[in-house]
């Protein structure tokens, strides 16, 4: 097996082969949760900890039942991070958690960077669960398999990416995965929210969804990170909707057999319509059960590789 | 064994054969928890998860402990849904899950209904952990259970259950499961926590201790649910002690065999007086005990019954 | 092996011979961590609770791997205590838990003495991670298996704690291990935050770090409990940095081979400098490590012993 890397922090890194291998796994761990008794043992004895910086329900159990279908013991740590010096703390508390030897540290946090940070200092293998507006890879990887269950490969494929690209790290990630295995990407966003240096990712930018859905095989709408947006990037909800909601008469202009994706949770009504979300293009829920198996299959590629980590920086 | 349902949603549609089934399954549990090593294989590789959009430390730590000593993965996942608008996140947060691939849901929510929607959704047993004023049937069947071992029986039984019938599930799963079993169950309340729909239930209704406690059983008080009432229910707290609380004088008045209940948390001082909740006639402890059995019970139950589930709705 | 107990409840009240069996046991269980396997069955099928009034992440993960890794069930629970009213709720919550059948209940509170009320009035050993002001034992066990490991002895090792000696279990457990395994205790701290009583204790109190630290084998850093502190103790954060905080110069007092402890989180900049923490002469990730390995041999032994427990007011 090519996967020689001790950490997961992004997408950039993987050479298309390591992912191709890392889905081809995940297919195999796709079985194991469909199984009466969903239980490998590659984890046995070893230790997982999520620590999560930023909250995610969604993320961390799935994280969650992924390590312990694994076998391993797994310790969640909800690390409320507003009241404490961001820097110092992050590290201390790593290195703390660090000593306790886990074997794989899954990470949240609010800042682009904090995983790689932490991975210099650590003697553990370290997954990055969404990090700023950087990478979230596990969504890319597990977006794929989706993808690829469906389509057969996900080279040739027209993918339209649409929503609010500036603020998303999984637009990111997919952009890097998606392009790295051959994909035809688009982007689909009002001017706001899309930001100019993703045309150096060598993708096609669109700001009529009609456009940008035109034969398209795959649609992949974003969560509206109403939370994130501090300044006037969207006029209005109701207008947001009329041009970039994904509504069944926008999703005419895609291929008759496009697949309808979002990472969720999902705003109904904002940026996709129940209609649609619940229809039988939409591949949704199986998103969420390729988590599982996605993060089960780079969390034992991990731990194999994980008893040769020597960090330079670790004491 | 008679026990064919997928879900148990509440008392109403249990039979008297599948209950006392249920009741004898739990004696079993009630050795496991009691032995060294309290484990059962029974749910071994397989995936519980605790969903309480309410919260409740007691009965969370209940389904925890007896999934764990069954031998599931148990994940608990909190829900905050104060900020969430209600019924679309509820089915969007539990067909989530359900793609996940968990086999026992126990849900627990402000919303009557909750967990019977939720069940025509998913593809997993369903176990109702108390929704809105509606049932809490495990408490009903803890109680069973308590009462049983005390009594031999429930048939003929005169059972008083005593204070906030108007805002209690507890109350009405209680009356449900003690009638069907053939126990004459008393309500004891002042009319304003007392709604003349019960009186349809085939109870009798009394207003005053003295009368309501005249030869019981059994003395099952309720927590005054003081953060559910939004009205003058109450008085004062000193009256409604005064003329409801439970003490020794009041519990003189039921046969000298009589045992005290409480669902818990106790306000001691309130509706139940510490020289009685502390005394030999209460089996308030045991309640709790028996509640870890009746959960893996069920737990067991369904988990063989779930591997024939096809949700209708289920995408 | 010579202990006896069905509790840990202090320091007080362990012989040095009960002392070093523990941490030879802790001994083995480093190496259990640091296997790629890391497990052990003494626990198997048995349950362990964290009960935490007082909220502490480090202290409760060092808990919950230590249970998981002997194979315990764990759960936690975190308890909110100010809106209850204390004395009857502690009781409350404990007594409903110890019906659950729980074999270690490891409890912190910032009462002062609930651990020991809970240990008269549960059926299982409980563990005190720390009580109001009072004690902190796994804490002093860690911190002395740490010292053991680089001196190989606690006998005769001049010991110097240093800070807020007035608020800390920390400092009160440690100063009762160390005079126990005859090692030579010194306080040092402002005048304000070095109480008149512990002169009683058997160790040697200064105001100078200077003259604290004068041939010290260890130096010994507590957290400044800025939390905690509600008068005056502390002129300025500065001014305590300048006179109390470890910094090289300081450091240069203490003798040579001085190994530097802090149990953390630590304040950089206010109690200890960062050039200090990260030095090779700071343990304090060895500490963390320790911390699982104490808690894993304490847990295995009273575990043993909870067999036996029949507690005299349990009803």
């Amino acid at each position: 097996m090519a996967f020689a890397h001790h950490h997961l922090l992004g997408i950039a890194g993987l050479t298309p082969p390591e992912i191709t291998a890392l889905l081809d796994l995940a297919e195999e761990a796709v079985d194991v949760s469909r199984q009466v008794e969903k239980k490998k043992v590659a984890l046995k004895g070893r230790t997982q900890i999520n620590l999560f910086f930023e909250a995610s329900t969604r993320t961390q159990s799935s994280f969650e039942l992924a390590g312990k279908r694994l076998g391993a013991d797994v310790m969640n740590m909800s690390v409320k991070n507003s009241s404490v010096s961001k820097g110092e703390t992050l590290l201390d508390t790593a290195t703390t958690l660090n000593a306790m030897h886990p074997d794989i540290l899954v990470v949240r946090h609010n800042a682009a960077g904090a995983p790689q940070l932490l991975a210099r200092k650590v003697g553990c293998s370290v997954i990055n669960a969404g990090d700023g507006a950087h990478e979230h890879p596990t969504q890319a990887l597990l977006d794929a398999l989706t993808i690829r269950r469906h389509k057969g490969t996900l080279e040739g494929l027209v993918v339209a990416i649409c929503g609010d690209i500036m603020h998303s790290r999984v637009a990111r990630s997919n952009i890097l995965l998606l392009t790295a295995m051959g994909a035809e990407v688009r982007l689909v966003a009002p001017s706001t929210l899309l930001p100019d240096s993703v045309e150096a990712m060598g993708v096609k930018c669109f700001r009529d969804m009609r456009k940008g859905l035109d034969g398209a095989d795959v649609v992949m709408m974003l969560r509206l990170q109403l939370e994130r947006m501090n300044g006037a990037f969207v006029p209005s909800i109701r207008e947001y909707f009329h041009f970039y909601g994904l509504d069944e008469e926008k999703l005419g202009y895609a291929r008759e057999d496009a697949i309808v994706m979002h990472p969720g949770p999902m705003n109904r009504g904002i940026e996709i319509d129940s209609s649609v979300a619940d229809s039988g293009r939409s591949v949704i829920h199986e998103q969420v059960e390729m988590g599982v198996a996605v993060r089960m299959a780079i969390i034992e590629l991990l731990a194999k590789n994980s008893l040769d980590i020597q960090p330079a920086e670790l004491d």
